[in-house]
């Protein structure tokens, strides 16, 4: 994984969560700055503090363009993105920070209506904003609002949800219909002039994982398929893991709607972001109760089962169409739609 | 404090830790989001996680122009920085996050010299990144690069370390002359066309702070003195502790071309941003031990008592001047210097 990094400029594929950005967090950032943790390459970290405590902490910065959109905006995502991604260990969010980098000139009531948003995800959440930072930039050099929200939570039960844990067998369940998030973002960018009606999927999972977490000790690895879709996350997870994947391409939920926007602008759903879906590798003797304890909460009342962990051992994944046959699913290249989050 | 915010847009001294980024945090952030954590305003939220154990979780982003100035970067400045805020509460730093908004063409060589910059940051204060996260935007829509980090710490000894421990009599000492940052970044901006040889004093201060916590337990208050100078956070301890506070002119600490470029610049050191300063607060009768602690730091050797804190309880900042008068030092309403974090 460690190949040196051989480009001279950044592009936008380094960050749209492919192929590049493996090679820029790879080949540069892990040279630098590898260490036990950091090298997992896990959504949260995960530290040892006391007695039966761990500690998961997180961070990400939202770009989103727009920042306002069908289903959320930048503040809602940026507490979503973050929750969701100490929930992918099991941790129980316990607070974030807030960071700013406004554009000179932004609107006030913009920023009011971004600051509402993220006060009424924090609360459905429960946690607080504990610590932040506010920095303005000149005209021109920002895009209106970037948003760095780090996240703390606690594992408490000894619980390891990791993919070192995922094993031939584990079922593999998602809480819902794919795709949604980046064609609501697409939808609304300039110069997109047919009407849709998709709606981001953005939401906070933290309650939805707490849930499977009480029906199965089985739960073997989660992760949310933001950039790079569910198609790269599970690339990632069976690279992890050294195993191989199956999906069933009829088992995987997409809206009616999805899919065609998706047939007609040549994209594939597999590979859009998504920003409330969590896939869940449980345990074959418990996915039932998994996927019962999933459609009970309210983002997960479309949660399916989509595939299975195979025998094979090479991190591959394999899709096998509703026509019955079976393709590699890969890492794509290059962005399909960047700053989706 | 929580009045209404009444601009309808943000300008660059919204983000300058003036009187206006006040306005904004109390009168719009705080509106939505305060509670009694980070109501209160510190550089770092202090969590009860176990036992005898605190956490100290803070943020800030950075976006320094230019990246690269004479003593440091953006990369040794986004570690330093939020370090500093962790040593502010006693904490002993334990991990920091690192996000990067990078735009697109950034050269690859300067990202990875403020890598390397970072790296040797974290070694010499011995901690690691844990997590991370990386975005690119399209060119034009962020400058060059944006640093967010987190950082998390412990506080094992039960040594609260806070404005509200401020009292009358207290000590104020500073570890080292003031401005050379400000100046620094200024220096290097372009149209700035006389040389100087101003280095930034950006600095890791967790071991001087370890250092004198090991000398007295009655550090009441630590603060970095950045974004807005030293006058700025003392105005704000001031207020935060309802004392009043002394500080003596002659005993400052500015290198003498520091105060030529000020002086020829018409700008007051007092407000200029500090990367590697400390204001620690010590109770009277420990103060020379702490000051002798302090001068044993690498980073501390020209520390100097500059004030104290007197019998009033208005929240004001007196300055006494050379030449035997006394002025009140107020938070300034607009920037002197733009971006210089």
């Amino acid at each position: 994984m460690n190949k040196r990094f051989k480009d001279d400029i950044i592009q936008l594929s380094h960050g749209d969560g492919g192929l590049k950005t493996g090679q820029l967090i790879n080949g540069l950032l892990l040279k630098y700055l590898g260490n036990d943790i950091l090298s997992r390459l896990t959504d949260s970290a995960v530290i040892d503090i006391a007695g039966n405590r761990e500690l998961a902490f997180t961070t990400d910065s939202f770009v989103v363009n727009p920042i306002f959109f069908p289903g959320g905006d930048i503040g809602k995502l940026s507490i979503c993105g973050t929750v969701n991604d100490l929930a992918t260990c099991g941790a129980v969010p316990a607070a974030v920070s807030l960071s700013f980098i406004l554009e000179e000139g932004l609107k006030v009531s913009h920023l009011e209506k971004i600051l509402s948003s993220i006060k009424n995800t924090l609360d459905e959440i429960g946690i607080p904003v504990v610590t932040g930072d506010t920095k303005v930039v000149e005209r021109g050099s920002a895009d209106q609002v970037f948003i760095n929200t780090a996240g703390i939570g606690f594992i408490d039960d000894r619980y390891t949800i990791e993919p070192s844990r995922i094993k031939e067998g584990d079922v593999i369940i998602i809480n819902g219909p794919i795709a949604d998030h980046g064609l609501a973002i697409l939808s609304q960018r300039e110069g997109f002039d047919f009407q849709v009606d998709i709606i981001s999927d953005c939401a906070p999972l933290s309650g939805l994982v707490s849930q499977i977490k009480c029906v199965s000790r089985n739960i073997h690895a989660l992760r949310d398929a933001t950039r790079g879709g569910l198609a790269t996350v599970l690339c990632e997870m069976a690279a992890a893991a050294s195993v191989d994947i199956d999906i069933y391409e009829e088992k995987i939920p997409v809206r009616v709607q999805t899919r065609g926007m998706c047939e007609f602008l040549g994209m594939d759903p597999l590979y859009i972001a998504n920003e409330g879906k969590m896939v869940v590798f449980s345990g074959k003797d418990d996915a039932e109760a998994v996927l019962k304890a999933m459609k009970k909460n309210i983002y997960g009342k479309e949660s399916a089962i989509i595939g299975e962990v195979s025998s094979g051992k090479n991190g591959s994944v394999f899709l096998n169409t509703g026509i019955g046959t079976k393709r590699i699913v890969d890492i794509h290249y290059s962005e399909q739609l960047p700053r989706i989050c």
